[in-house]
């Protein structure tokens, strides 16, 4: 704790973002992106050539910091975020994850009964097991020295549930969707296990030196809307008003049927897909909250004068009050120029009444 | 032809979902499953673990209408759709498919250059390889003997593009998005030969018995808005324009951006997924069409009672104009108890105006 306080003096030079996030006004918006620290910077994938794999990175705090540098020194964006993944969760509550290549996650063991919800630790005995990703944030906010704010995340409770349940990826996340059904008291102690143990985790984020909380609720949109009310939008709820240290984003990806009550969130920011039309989102949300997105990540892959026209008019759409980032994640073969030429388009932006 | 006319001249005794598509009044809503025809059903399991696989099914045509014909029997729906794949179109055109145990569609050639595109065969002369699809028509329609009304179908064309190009399911489906900004006169060449195709290959349905069309569209919901305006829905409508000989379903599923575009078509039917709310769509979509939805197919898990409960409440929220139906393909792994709950349900629900 006295550690992050004295890290967290360092004053920030660049706090676009989290003046954005708080409502303050800014000249021009802020920009990342969603999976910046990961294979569309060279710099990534020779690191990442000499590792045995994506866990030893995760788990490595001095190149999980280095890695979530890069894109700051090779992109120039506005923010940092640290180089971790939402399913560190579920390890330090009982269930180790692999990361296949090419494949994405895989769970040996999955929740399948009362029992194995019982056995889970959750809470801070479960996050004091994460202190690796504390260690990195360290790192990182020392070696960042106050050049951009530093973003902790989460995965919301949820996607995490779901992981859980189904041991992997899915098309149809039925096995989660399932016990929604057919075990919905299991299904809330699980999800409360899940919340307890992501509170604790942000805040030690938070001691670490986390500048910004994101929490990606990357299967929100496989939920019927009444569903997402229930199981889905109260825990989210539970951890905006514990996480009042900094400023919040939360990212339901495609549930744009929630959106209005996601806009009620005690959260500054809300995170938005690429479907979703920026003006109709600032209607549906309301004017007391930052929009964070929403470029087609594809878009990357067009001409350099078609970026530039769509950044654009993107930016023009939403108006002020916008954290710049695309819809999702990057992916990963996306040309290094596209990146740029999107980053750049947007730095070089300026806001019509600044200039007055 | 000649046969065809034979056949169709057998009267249709259970006509309700024709007449609900065309806008007529009838007592109860009718009631079919996607996927209806597969492993729900314990005689389908019986028939496919003596067959090679599932291509075997698909290309028998007495072996696809017994499938065809199962649920009719053992669960008394309102329609019978013809068990074959969206897939058959790709392959017709020159690009092979493989059904993969438990992970789905395999394409050992992609669309990869112009030279591939260049080298598809289509229109009439793809649509000529389907013979076994139009006999399975012929041999089901002759075994229905006007019991309920059979559908055919085929998919949209901006979801067989993703297919051809990604050669199997996708998280993001970037490949095929990346040409849409790439290339998006290739993207506009393909989509009019696979379109050119579809019609031909749904006239050719038509004419062997089909008593309906639907099309799906199962990867709409990936694509930015204005990206399904320009390469997904010029091509619907082109199909929509050329069938006229009967009914058309268009379920575009996730598209809830693409809504309104969608109500404006020249079809009959608008499919819902399990998102939206119906009042919500009947608002957006107006008045002259009738709307198929849209249960989340997990609900079929829960005990009978929530069945019926949420089924029924499903039922007043559409109101008339409805064919009901899931919001998705029925789950494999559904109990067979579940389903008839849904369906006995729906058939024993009587709207208040007939009772006046």
């Amino acid at each position: 704790m006295s550690e992050s306080a004295v890290t967290s003096k360092v004053a920030i030079k660049n706090d676009l973002i989290l003046k954005v996030a708080r409502g303050e006004k800014v000249d021009r918006p802020p920009v990342w992106l969603m999976r910046q620290a990961g294979r569309i910077l060279p710099q990534y994938r020779a690191l990442r050539a000499k590792l045995s794999g994506f866990k030893e990175l995760v788990e490595t705090p001095a190149l999980a910091a280095e890695v979530t540098i890069q894109p700051v020194d090779e992109l120039g964006v506005d923010a940092a975020i640290i180089f971790s993944d939402i399913l560190v969760i579920p390890e330090a509550m009982g269930l180790t994850y692999e990361m296949v290549e090419k494949k994405g996650p895989f769970f040996p063991k999955t929740i399948q009964e009362k029992a194995d919800v019982d056995r889970l630790q959750s809470g801070e005995q479960a996050a004091a097991e994460l202190s690796y990703v504390y260690e990195a944030l360290k790192i990182t906010k020392k070696e960042l020295d106050g050049r951009v704010p530093l973003i902790g995340f989460a995965g919301a409770p949820w996607t995490i549930l779901s992981y859980m349940l189904e041991g992997q990826g899915s098309k149809t996340f039925s096995k989660a969707r399932k016990l929604l059904y057919t075990e919905p008291v299991l299904a809330h102690t699980l999800l409360q296990k899940i919340t307890d143990t992501t509170i604790a985790y942000l805040k030690q984020k938070i001691a670490a030196g986390a500048d910004m909380i994101q929490l990606f609720d990357s299967w929100a949109g496989i939920l019927p809307a009444q569903q997402y009310s229930t199981f889905a939008l109260p825990y989210i709820r539970q951890i905006c008003e514990a996480i009042q240290e900094v400023p919040l984003t939360v990212f339901a990806k495609d549930a744009w049927f929630a959106l209005e009550e996601l806009g009620q969130l005690d959260c500054n920011t809300i995170g938005l897909d690429w479907h979703i039309d920026p003006q109709l989102a600032r209607k549906i949300v309301g004017p007391k909250k930052a929009l964070q997105g929403n470029l087609d990540p594809c878009l990357l892959y067009a001409p350099m004068a078609e970026i530039e026209k769509e950044s654009r008019s993107m930016l023009q759409s939403f108006g002020d009050r916008h954290i710049v980032n695309l819809g999702h994640g990057v992916y990963p073969d996306t040309p290094l120029d596209g990146v740029k030429c999107f980053v750049n388009t947007v730095q070089s932006f300026t806001y019509p009444a600044a200039l007055s």
